[in-house]
């Protein structure tokens, strides 16, 4: 507690909290000492109250994503893991339009009874995540909450065209990047998943891969439509649909993880472990692939490419010309895909489509 | 309440909340309309994950601000007022830096139990701002929260050298612009600053005069540091001081309200009603004027363009070869001026200088 009481070595300093600090402080001691400094050209330093950047290409992307830290808290997931993952979901959705994150800068509201070292932990994530990605963590504000949030702005650059959600076409081909099945084994139920090491694992640190703006900017003229997996691979998919006006013919469950069979072998929901997969890997979040779909005469140069940069993928579907819908098509049968998203206001729910 | 009540009029409609709507129903009628559409070259419109733009200067800026609801909340304030605080104190830091604010992103957090008309008046008063300011609100994110945020992301651009805070040099003449008084009688006592309406007026909605940003880039090299007033002017003076490692000396209050004189006769804190002005000009905040420190031989010419731009300012004092600090000069006496500022954490404090 106590204001003057600083300095009392690392015991006192694990209880030390935001209030006992203040606000210049905090920003002074603990956040610009993790921000990038000015690169050549630049003028103003950390802890300016803006940042100046030369454009690093003829187009910029933005996206800027908030998050609870409720929601972002798993039980297995630490306060550098939250950090991290706030800032790759604003990645993620550069990402999957072809730029990669030049510079992120991260509002944050925080209890002022939070500890400081939780608050250390938070910006080590967050420069993790920056490092990660080859991005810069160029500042932000702090604020006061009693339901701590942040808030991640992300900048990227890019020559290119960057795809839509909404641009795919009769013939396209899907394919999902990313591995699924943690997140959808932990939206069933965060209980029964946490028991599972490959689970926990798997989630602690949802990662994007950066390279893959590079292929979605290489390949833009045969890339129809691209949207980051966030909120589930169903939920992406039936947009993407909804958007472009066509059905999505899904053929294929995306890659995932090795573990799962052996974790619908137990699960009691469905007696069909088949079922079960086709359930877990659609029904996630927090994947952070990416589904595009492609010109098929394009999708050689797209998988070849995929392979080269070691990004996890698969072709799981196609574009049908048929009003927009979700399907799943097995032995030549055409089974509706239930389309559930983890809504901010009202939980998991399942869209009627 | 009740799911699939939508379209019972507007008293119904009145009453709705977000729960009601879902994430989807409110982006998509409520947040994506009140976007700016793509301009000529760009391809991603409102709604998509996120949006790209053609940079339109060789240099840009970057701000990122967040709040808590409950802090802008005055009791004077509406959602529409509170949406259009948040947005200008985003823009006021780029201001300050030279670049008039080109796209504006925000991410919210609300309670679920937030009304849609609630959320209608703070998009109203975001894209209030925008317009006021000449920006686009380009988009964002929604999420759930029981202590509600705001969090703002503006890019501006500019083809000069943004001024730093530190930089101000012996001789440099001290210019603050905007109106001081108002925000310094509600830090006092908001319950007493409440009853007079010229401080509700002038506290309603915090305005950025965004012509200043011409200003700072056009003068540029004169303009040896510049910041905003965000936190009140003493915070702003001594933190300039201090980082320049130079003494400032301010020998004249900012431009005030002209009723202020009326208020300090009646404050009863102080006996003297010009101690009272130094105080409620000095102890305010979200004034959004700025303060400038500029060489000599400059000053003509930026004070012409501000009085042609019609903007509010002051010469208020001068730069001295003494260690850092902030006095006031009068009749040939100096007097330490108390520095405070609101701090996130701590609520008013004030500053061991």
């Amino acid at each position: 507690m106590g204001y003057g009481m600083e300095g009392g070595g690392d015991e006192l300093a694990g209880r030390r909290v935001l209030l006992d600090l203040g606000e210049e402080r905090i920003i002074e001691e603990h956040i610009v000492p993790a921000l990038s400094p000015p690169q050549p050209g630049e003028l103003l330093g950390p802890g300016e109250d803006a940042r100046d950047i030369l454009p690093r290409g003829p187009r910029m992307l933005i996206a800027h994503d908030g998050y609870s830290v409720k929601t972002l808290r798993l039980p297995w997931r630490t306060m550098v893991d939250i950090g991290y993952a706030a800032v790759m979901g604003a990645a993620s959705d550069l990402v999957a339009k072809g730029a990669a994150p030049h510079a992120v800068t991260v509002a944050l509201g925080l209890e002022n009874n939070t500890r400081i070292m939780d608050l250390d932990n938070l910006i080590q994530g967050i420069v993790g995540a920056c490092h990660e990605l080859g991005a810069r963590y160029m500042g932000g504000d702090t604020n006061i909450s009693a339901d701590p949030w942040i808030s991640v702005s992300a900048i990227g650059f890019t020559v290119a065209r960057p795809p839509g959600r909404g641009g795919a076409r009769p013939g396209d081909i899907i394919v999902a990047t990313g591995v699924y099945g943690a997140m959808g084994a932990v939206a069933l139920d965060h209980r029964v998943a946490e028991r599972y090491g490959w689970v926990r694992e798997a989630t602690r640190r949802p990662r994007v891969r950066v390279e893959l703006a590079y292929i979605v900017a290489r390949h833009h003229s045969y890339i129809t439509s691209s949207m980051d997996v966030s909120d589930g691979l169903s939920y992406t998919l039936y947009t993407m649909s909804r958007l472009s006006g066509h059905a999505f013919l899904v053929t294929e469950p995306p890659l995932y993880h090795p573990e799962l069979p052996e974790y619908c072998a137990r699960e009691i929901i469905h007696v069909d472990r088949h079922e079960c997969i086709w359930d877990r890997v659609m029904h996630g979040g927090e994947e952070y692939g990416a589904v595009l779909t492609i010109r098929p005469e394009g999708v050689i140069y797209v998988l070849d490419e995929m392979k080269k940069l070691e990004i996890p993928h698969k072709v799981i579907g196609r574009v049908v010309d048929e009003p927009p819908g979700l399907y799943r098509e097995e032995k030549g049968r055409r089974i509706p895909v239930p389309v559930s998203r983890w809504d901010q206001f009202r939980g998991w729910t399942t869209i009627t489509v």
